[in-house]
């Protein structure tokens, strides 16, 4: 017998404990071993939920519970999830976190402590919900250098831009739809400034190359400022506008970003709509691979979770090495990354076309039937190329990259 | 140092051989130990190629080689790759193999004698090629009941289709063009009948039950009726033809087919074109998840082979438990498998729009404008209710299944 606590009886906590009790007889068969939930902590208390009766206040009763072997933290914010999960660890018990914050900031020391303890850190469940994609990526694809990973990773903003795609809406208004759908939260901020993909694409490049990489160092850009005439020039180039965690490698560097571009129905990631999430992996060796799911959503987040608890149960007082290092990634600054951009300019061509070719040299116009702008797309150029040319044109109204 | 020994210079074989020379340094890293091919085992001779250095003629070489811990078999076939990869395993040898017809035969045994032994028999590269799918199902999906496989599990007739859809060309002029490409074999009997898809669809669905479905149990139903005019009427309905190998859960017993079938825009597989694969799984907590990327060629196909060698290495003398018994997985007879049903009837809707009601009540006409025939979509019924309705009828020209 496994004996599982899980810290934080919310959306994904709760769901946690459904599948435990719900698929006991499977996941015994599974795991090898019978897994019950032992306890629950939670500030709150849950009258008339069957959780009320292993529900505990205090975190002390569960990190001094010998019989505790599987600590699930599904709290939460960086405080006390960091200081809960690193005394677990450290009282000899494995994790697994739902938690991206806390993988994002903290991954590489949880998991030093991991393996000095002979226990295991795993958080599947904090990028790509449902979808298996810290595991593949750390074990299928370990034969491979990865060369890009380029992912939908955030449920709110893709079923926004789809929307606004499918119906030509502007922005405002989906968002408020997706916050009476219960897509988005009321404070959209993380989701729509691309805080929450930026954390991701963090944790998956960590992964790929094994050093840290800080999502604060990640140019990122929401999708606030999409509106409904990028829409109609995307839509004119077969294009779809699609808001994209990705990273590449550059030589002995690496780039990062997050930010909305255009993607051309070539592009696997092309089809993935509405609140679902995709990640897609270029290998040295396999070539493009796809990962796609539920990105959120309490159950398919829960199921991520207890996959990680199965294979701890497995692993018990064996720690599963995860690379990922404190050493920092050596980054490719921002200005050096080479992008193709979509550009709309103030006036019309009369205005813009000469000068354009003066300082582009070769521009493909798009004409979506607005007289009063001019736009088109560029050949590859390092961002820092880029910039100094909108500046120096000083009429842009947006641009964006274009993912191949 | 882990010494590793192929079975078999072939393309898989020899693309093993170059992975684990060309990422040499990472595998190492990621292995947590250096991997070296100490010998490769080929009845032909490769002169000029740097394997003939390793290259040995007779397997006992290998088998009684102690050094050697991790056997990869890639040659194909049903013998002797069977005699050689359990005599490996008795020998207390790791194997890898990515031979479909191998493990759709004899996974069951292979597994126990691994377990015996306690060494590993992974087969990673035995479905889907470069895609992860064996080791999600096995690990990822763990806390989920699995309520439906279905995939695109065969490149050759994924391309031959999605030509057929995208040119309005005729099966057999897409067939002689996708071997002139090499997509597609000179005896393409395997792929076009369907044959290869039901192994790969028997290999998942038994890992997902823990039970032996033998690929001679299920219906299995190739692409070579499929005509011009069939694609026309998908089109008229929005859907594609695609090949799908399906198994569904259907109360305490699981259904299992490999067909052509209609497939809307909705379905995740619909998006799936060309040699590519991917395959749905839906689990009763994750929801839908798809794994897509290359389903064959060398360096993916090695890609997940050397995936299974790096995680041999780490598991030296541990024994990995996969739960694949030989009892009997309970299969639904095919006669009681509910499906929706497209149909085509010689004659014009004259002569068949009274007895069609007569016969299925319920019919909803596809009119894609040829007047010598009348087609429809019927709502779902059992296969045995519609074979008995079609024999009615007497004039049935072609029908597919739909596939939700």
């Amino acid at each position: 017998m496994i004996n599982v606590s899980v810290l934080g009886y919310g959306t994904v906590g709760s769901g946690v404990v459904e599948i435990i009790r719900e698929n006991a007889e499977l996941i015994t068969k599974r795991a090898g071993e019978e897994i019950r939930v032992k306890s629950v902590l939670d500030l709150r208390d849950f009258e008339g939920d069957p959780v009320q009766e292993i529900l505990v206040h205090d975190f002390n009763e569960i990190v001094n519970d010998d019989e505790v072997q599987i600590v699930v933290e599904t709290m939460g914010g960086l405080h006390p999830a960091y200081e809960f999960v690193k005394a677990s660890l450290e009282s000899g018990k494995s994790v697994c976190t739902s938690n991206k914050a806390l993988v994002a900031d903290f991954g590489p020391e949880l998991l030093e402590i991991a393996e000095k303890n002979h226990v295991n850190f795993l958080f599947e469940a904090s990028v790509g919900g449902g979808i298996p994609i810290i595991r593949p990526l750390k074990i299928s694809l370990a034969p491979d250098e990865i060369l890009e990973i380029s992912g939908i990773l955030n449920g709110t903003t893709n079923y926004i831009l789809t929307e606004m795609t499918n119906n030509g809406s502007a922005f405002d208004d989906v968002l408020k739809d997706a916050q009476a759908k219960g897509y988005a939260e009321a404070d959209p901020t993380a989701d729509v400034e691309g805080h929450d993909a930026c954390r991701k694409i963090a944790i998956l490049t960590s992964l790929a190359y094994g050093k840290q990489l800080d999502f604060g160092d990640i140019y990122t850009e929401g999708i606030t400022k999409v509106t409904d005439r990028d829409v109609a020039y995307a839509k004119k180039l077969s294009a779809k506008i699609k808001i994209f965690g990705t990273s590449k490698k550059a030589g002995d560097k690496v780039s990062a970003m997050v930010a909305p571009v255009f993607v051309y129905p070539e592009n696997p990631l092309y089809n993935v709509d509405g609140v679902f999430n995709a990640i897609l992996v270029k290998g040295n060796m396999v070539g493009d691979v796809m990962f796609y799911g539920q990105g959120a959503g309490k159950l398919a987040t829960a199921s991520a979770v207890v996959s990680d608890v199965i294979e701890e149960a497995k692993h018990v007082d064996v720690n599963m090495k995860t690379l990922w290092s404190h050493e920092k990634l050596d980054l490719l600054p921002n200005d050096e990354v080479k992008n193709m951009f979509f550009v709309r300019l103030r006036g019309g061509r009369a205005e813009n076309e000469a000068k354009v070719k003066e300082v582009f040299g070769k521009a493909d116009e798009v004409d979506a039937g607005f007289s009063d702008e001019y736009a088109f797309v560029l050949p590859e150029m390092t961002e820092g190329e880029f910039s100094k040319a909108a500046e120096k044109l000083g009429n842009v109204i947006n641009r964006f990259r274009i993912a191949l």
